[in-house]
C-alpha cells in the first residue's frame, strides 16, 4: 500500500457493535487518520458517532461511497460485503472485510496479524478478518503448533451475545430484567431465551448436524494455520454473557508438551496473555477480559487420557481481538 | 433388604436443594413411605418441610437418628456422611449417599440404575449416588458403548448454580439484579462474579491443575461403567443458569456409528431422551428441561477429525436425575 502520512478511513457498519469498537480503537491506538468516513445502512445513516472527540454524521452506504479513500473497514454481513467490497476495491481501496463473505476464497488471504501477517503480502484488494472465535483459538494455538506439531482440536465454545450484536445484548438484558421481575419476556432475536440458558447454536445449521459456525471454526484454522492437516472438531455454544468468548480447547500434539512448558511457550507469545495460577483463584473469565486486548490462557492441564494432550482455557474480547482491533491490526499492517 | 408393604424414610439434608427435590420425588413417584423423617443440622432443624400435603417439622440430625428407619437418603455434604451414614447402618438402615464421601470406596457401589443396577447386590449398607455431571453422561454413554465400545471421551461441561445450592441460586439471582439496575453486587459464594460471567471453577483444584469436579467425571465414569480402559479428560465451567447442566461431550469409539445410528440408539434407551431436529431448532436446552427427569441428547454429529467419533450434547436436570432422582430410583431398585 502506497505509504502516507495519513489515510482516509472508511467504516462500514459503523453503528453497529463492531463498527463502533473499530472506531474506538482507531483512536486509542492513534491509527493516522486523515478523514474517518463512517457508512451504513438507511436504517442507521444519518446518526452520529464520535471519533477523537468529534461527532461525525454516518453517511448512507453507496456505491460511489469509496471515492478518495484508502481503507475502508467492513463489518455490515456477507451480504454487504459481497455487494460493496469490489467496488471499495475498483475505487482504489483495500477492504478489510469483518464478514464470512470472502473467508474462503482462495484469492483472499485471511490473517490474524500474530500467525500469518506475511499472507498479506499476495492480497488482492480484499484482506478477510476471521470469524471471533477462531481468532482467539489460533493466537492460543499457534505457538503451541510451532513447538510440537497439533494433530487435532476438539474445542466447545462459550460465547457472548454481542457476537449477535447489539439487538442480542438488549434482548439479554431485557429477558434477564424480566424473568428477575417474574414478568413474561419473549425470545425474539434468538430462537429459544438466552437469559439463564445456554444455546447450542450458532449461526445456520448445515445438513450435517454442524452449525456455520462450528465449520468456520475447521476451516479458518486450517487456512489461517497453512496446515490441512490440523483436525478440528467444534461445538460452539451461545451463553448468557455480554461480551467476550471462553473456549474450552483440547488438543492432542505430535510430541509431549508439559503444562509448564505449554506455558513457558505461551508466556512468550504474540498477543498472548497467561492467566493461570489456580490455587488463587486466576484464570480468564469474560466479564474481567472485556475491553481488554489481549488473548488469555489459562487452566493449562496435561490431558492424561492421550499419549500428547492438553487443555487449555481460552478467552478474549471478541468485539476486539475477535473482531475490530484485528481488523485494524490488519490495517496497521498494510501500512507498515 | 427385607420386603415391606412400606418403609419409614429418613432424608438427611432435608432443606437444601437436593433434599427439597428428595421429598418431592418421593412423594411424586408414590415410593411406599410409612414414616418420612426430614433431618438437618441445627441450621435447619425446627423448619417445617411438605409431604404429601402435611407439614413435617424438621429433626436436628444426632447419632440416635436412624432408630427404627429403613432408608435413608444423604444429601447434607462428605462430612456429614462420612461421620453419620455407619452410623444409620449399624442401626439398620440402608443408606443412598449423594455427597462424595464414599464413591471411590471400593466397597461402596456407585449406582446409575439404568448404567448399573447389578452392582447394588453387594452392597454393604451404603451405596453412593454419583456426581450429577457424571450421572447424565453415563446414562448418555453406556448405550453407545455397548453398542460400539468408546475409548476416549472428551467433556466440556455447562453446570447450572444449583449444584452448589440455594444459596448460590439466591447469588446468581440477586447479581443478576443488581447488575440490571447499574447496582455494585459482591461475589460471595463464589470467587468471582456468577451474573453474566462463566467460571471454569468447579470444587477445589488440584495439584495437577484438574478440579475434583473433572477428576470425577473420569474416575466415577469408568467405575459406573465398570471399565477402566475408558480414557476420559473433563474440562468443567459453572455457567449463569439456575437449574440443569449441560455437556459437551465428544467421543472416540472403537468401530464407527453413523449419527442417525447413534440416535436410533439413544432412543431405544432407558431414561434417554433424544431431541435432535436442527431444521425445527431442536436440541435440549436448560431452561426446558428443569423439573424433568430424562437425560436428553441432541446435536448428535459425526466428528470427522477422527476415523470413529461423534460430538453429542447432552441436558439434565442436576437435581433430579443428577441428584435426587437417581437416589430414590437407588432406593425403587433397593425394595423390588
Amino acid at each position: 500500500m502506497k505509504k502516507k502520512s495519513a489515510y482516509n478511513v472508511a467504516v462500514v457498519g459503523a453503528t453497529g457493535a463492531v463498527g463502533t469498537e473499530m472506531l474506538r480503537i482507531l483512536e486509542e491506538r492513534k491509527f493516522p487518520v486523515d478523514r474517518v468516513l463512517p457508512l451504513a445502512s438507511a436504517r442507521s445513516a444519518g446518526e452520529d458517532v464520535s471519533f477523537n472527540g468529534q461527532d461525525i454524521t454516518v453517511k448512507l452506504l453507496e456505491k460511489d461511497s469509496f471515492a478518495g479513500i484508502d481503507i475502508v473497514l467492513f463489518s455490515a454481513g456477507a451480504d454487504t460485503s459481497k455487494e460493496f467490497a469490489p467496488l471499495a476495491v475498483d475505487a482504489g481501496a483495500i477492504v478489510v472485510d469483518n464478514s464470512s463473505a470472502w473467508r474462503m476464497d482462495s484469492h483472499v488471504p485471511l490473517v490474524v496479524p500474530e500467525v500469518n501477517a506475511h499472507a498479506l503480502e499476495w492480497h488482492n484488494g480484499i484482506i478477510a478478518n476471521p470469524n471471533c472465535s477462531t481468532i482467539q483459538m489460533v493466537v492460543a494455538l499457534q505457538p503451541l503448533h510451532k513447538a510440537v506439531c497439533i494433530k487435532r482440536v476438539v474445542v466447545t465454545t462459550f460465547q457472548s451475545v454481542s457476537g449477535t450484536g447489539k439487538d442480542a445484548m438488549e434482548e439479554l438484558a431485557d429477558q434477564s430484567r424480566k424473568l428477575m421481575s417474574l414478568q413474561e419476556s419473549k425470545a425474539t432475536v434468538y430462537p429459544h431465551h438466552i437469559a439463564f440458558n445456554c444455546l447450542p447454536h450458532i449461526d445456520d445449521f448445515l445438513p450435517s448436524g454442524y452449525t456455520k459456525e462450528e465449520m468456520k471454526m475447521v476451516n479458518e484454522t486450517q487456512k489461517i494455520m497453512e496446515d490441512a492437516m490440523i483436525q478440528v472438531t467444534a461445538t460452539t455454544v451461545r451463553v448468557p454473557v455480554f461480551v467476550s468468548h471462553a473456549e474450552s480447547i483440547n488438543i492432542e500434539t505430535k510430541r509431549r508438551l508439559t503444562a509448564n512448558e505449554a506455558r513457558a511457550i505461551l508466556s512468550e507469545a504474540p498477543g498472548v496473555q497467561v492467566y493461570d495460577d489456580p490455587s488463587h483463584q486466576i484464570y480468564p473469565l469474560q466479564i474481567d477480559v472485556a475491553g481488554t486486548d489481549a488473548v488469555y490462557v489459562g487452566r493449562v492441564r496435561e490431558d492424561e487420557s492421550i499419549a500428547n494432550g492438553l487443555n487449555l482455557w481460552v478467552v478474549a474480547d471478541n468485539l476486539r481481538k475477535g473482531a475490530a482491533l484485528n481488523a485494524v491490526q490488519i490495517a496497521e499492517e498494510l501500512i507498515r
